[in-house]
């Protein structure tokens, strides 16, 4: 007599840990020195090394105060330091009262969907999008409603999303960096999207949110950055996480952002909160709360994450595979070169190379690399994937 | 265009905060030490000396694995130190993988809840019962059903839970010792739940589950101490957090034990997992997990406690209150002169006692009195209850 939903949830493993998983088993057979694991997004770079100093001293705060509850929102200070770091980033007015602490960015969209969650909603996900989205919306009273990747180029053209809006999208996710493409969506899509969805806001009676999906928002390469999009579309919350910029993703510490701009700006952040309660959060952990405050002028040391990329990208793309070149994040698509992307895992897999199909980010024909792995397992995997390339050149 | 319940849920504060929150602001008028808060339930005792010194170790550790990912369940060494400590103090077969940490007793409770979410399902809450249960149950798809209370000893009666039971009930949660009433529900008063639930359980065709809400375990006095219910009943389902039995309510751990002796065990843990996924649950803050698995024989410094209940229930009672005496937690009920909570919580308020009306509690006509606060305040605020009972007496 349990749920079939959760049930099904619980027992289906993500494609993602069933390879991880796999690659660990295989590392015992084989030797963990030839298994070329490209499955998991756990970051490669450590934390800096001002998050030890900082819990170290941390360590010698009064107990009753540093492990004890915060507002729900999370304690005054650190949503005041993250909401300076914003205003000094972006010159949009947050305060401490537009920021919502979560445990990782993972609750903290599923608190905003179940704010928009009203009888029929939908939410566009745009393809390739994170994996967990549909199961997030399905299950907290959205209905996903999949806009189809562009394999041309992996932008965000607004022209092709149009056609699914009906009166009842209350959001679209707009996950960029992207994971799994690592394509940073450029201004004059954003600013396409944007006018797109004010003259559907209009038609259909209310407003049509942005939820900007953010993990990834400093983590960009070549100079490009990643716009700050409430400044393009006000109706516009952002989702964000320490996870991958400060490389400490088992601590589970993010945000929800409702910038002033947004439409119904304050009941929105009020059925955030609302929606956090209903999912059992009482606060942040309260520790790395006051880490985070402290720490709002740490960036992610990218460099090796950019080495890795252009490494891969160039050798794979030598050898003839077609590759998605990524401009940020951590991530690499290639397509399989027969279009069959669980035959191209499998066969990639006989190699010892763990590459994600991408079936389940929405983009068939095409696997997923994590680049956060060490430069060294690149070097070493090549071999392999030379010899991948060349049982389909047979 | 916002979920109406979830705006509901984050405009409402509790009673509780309501009275915390204007405790702060009278602080600031006649003097902090002039308030006397029993509003909040944040211990008072702080964290082991302990717990500081295996942050401090666990700094030295390699920061990747340290902050990473840990699996959704939780790190295994983690979890089997955490069992291991189950089986010896239980007598029980529990490993790890019967445990799954959660971010909190809070998303564990709601895990199981959503896990038994079928169609039409209900849960039955034994009033006095936390004030949260209500919402957590009626927005992961349950319907709460209110057991009253039995004001004459507050204790768990089998044959009043039985009236109460349908065809639907699927679990029923059982909070020993309990908030708000510091009540620890004896062996016996457990063993007819468990006669009425195995008969009912048969009837009814499937199995009705016990959810074993247990925060306050470690906080029992007079040598009371709260039964193993899975011993007693064998389809029970623990929820804990060691935000009070270590003092760090902010740092959110906690964990779901599903024992082999649960029907269904394997399947019932699964849809926890599925569950705790809809949640955004990826895993329970990673650091933490590393500190719980080192502390596990580390119990709460229970005598201040005990010392503020027995001062708190021996003055009261002697100034002509009726008090409710407590073997467990840190909260105290009194009952309101002429039965009317709010009124008393209201002329409390004028003399700056601050004390939380319990009809959220499922309790009306009683105020809940937090006693994790200082023994100077209990003191200090001495002559405001007797004036106060004194209005009472004119």
């Amino acid at each position: 007599m349990t749920n079939p939903v959760m049930l099904q949830h619980g027992k289906t493993k993500s494609a993602i840990r069933e390879l991880f998983e796999y690659g660990l088993r295989q590392a015992a057979i084989v030797g963990k020195e030839n298994v070329y694991d490209y499955s998991l997004g756990n970051p490669s770079v450590p934390a800096p090394a001002e998050i030890a100093d900082t819990i170290r001293e941390l360590m010698s705060m009064e107990p009753l105060a540093l492990h004890g509850y915060t507002p729900a929102s999370g304690a005054k200070e650190a949503r005041e330091a993250v909401a300076a770091d914003l205003r000094r980033r972006t010159g949009d007015d947050i305060g401490p009262e537009n920021l919502f602490f979560t445990c990782g960015a993972a609750p903290a969209l599923i608190s905003v969907m179940r704010a928009l969650a009203v009888e029929g909603a939908e939410i566009l996900l745009l393809a390739p999008y994170f994996s967990e989205y549909p199961v997030f919306a399905s299950t907290n009273g959205l209905k996903p409603v999949v806009v189809p990747a562009d394999t041309s180029d992996f932008q965000l053209h607004a022209d092709q999303v149009e056609p699914y809006i009906t009166p009842s999208t209350q959001a679209v996710i707009v996950n960029s960096p992207n994971n799994p493409s690592g394509v940073v969506y450029n201004r004059k899509a954003l600013e396409e999207l944007g006018a797109l969805l004010t003259r559907k806001s209009a038609e259909i009676g209310h407003p049509i949110y942005i939820i900007a999906d953010e993990p990834y928002r400093e983590l960009t390469y070549d100079g490009e950055d990643a716009p700050y999009i409430p400044a393009i579309y006000p109706n516009t919350v952002i989702c964000y996480s320490y996870s991958k910029s400060l490389s400490m993703p088992g601590e589970r510490i993010g945000y929800v952002c409702v910038p002033n701009c947004a439409a119904d700006s304050a009941e929105l952040y009020a059925a955030v909160a609302g929606a956090a309660r209903s999912l059992g959060h009482v606060c942040a952990p309260s520790l790395m709360q006051r880490v985070i405050s402290l720490s709002t002028k740490l960036r992610p040391d990218i460099a090796s994450y950019d080495r890795n990329r252009m490494r891969l990208y160039m050798e794979l793309s030598d050898m003839g595979y077609r590759c998605v070149k990524p401009r940020g994040a951590f991530y690499m698509l290639v397509e399989a070169p027969d279009g069959d992307s669980e035959g191209f895992s499998e066969k990639a897999k006989e190699l010892n190379l763990l590459l994600v199909p991408a079936d389940g980010f929405g983009c068939p024909g095409f696997v997923r690399l994590s680049t956060c792995v060490s430069y060294d397992m690149i070097l070493r995997s090549l071999p392999a994937f030379r010899k991948l390339m060349a049982s389909y050149q047979k």
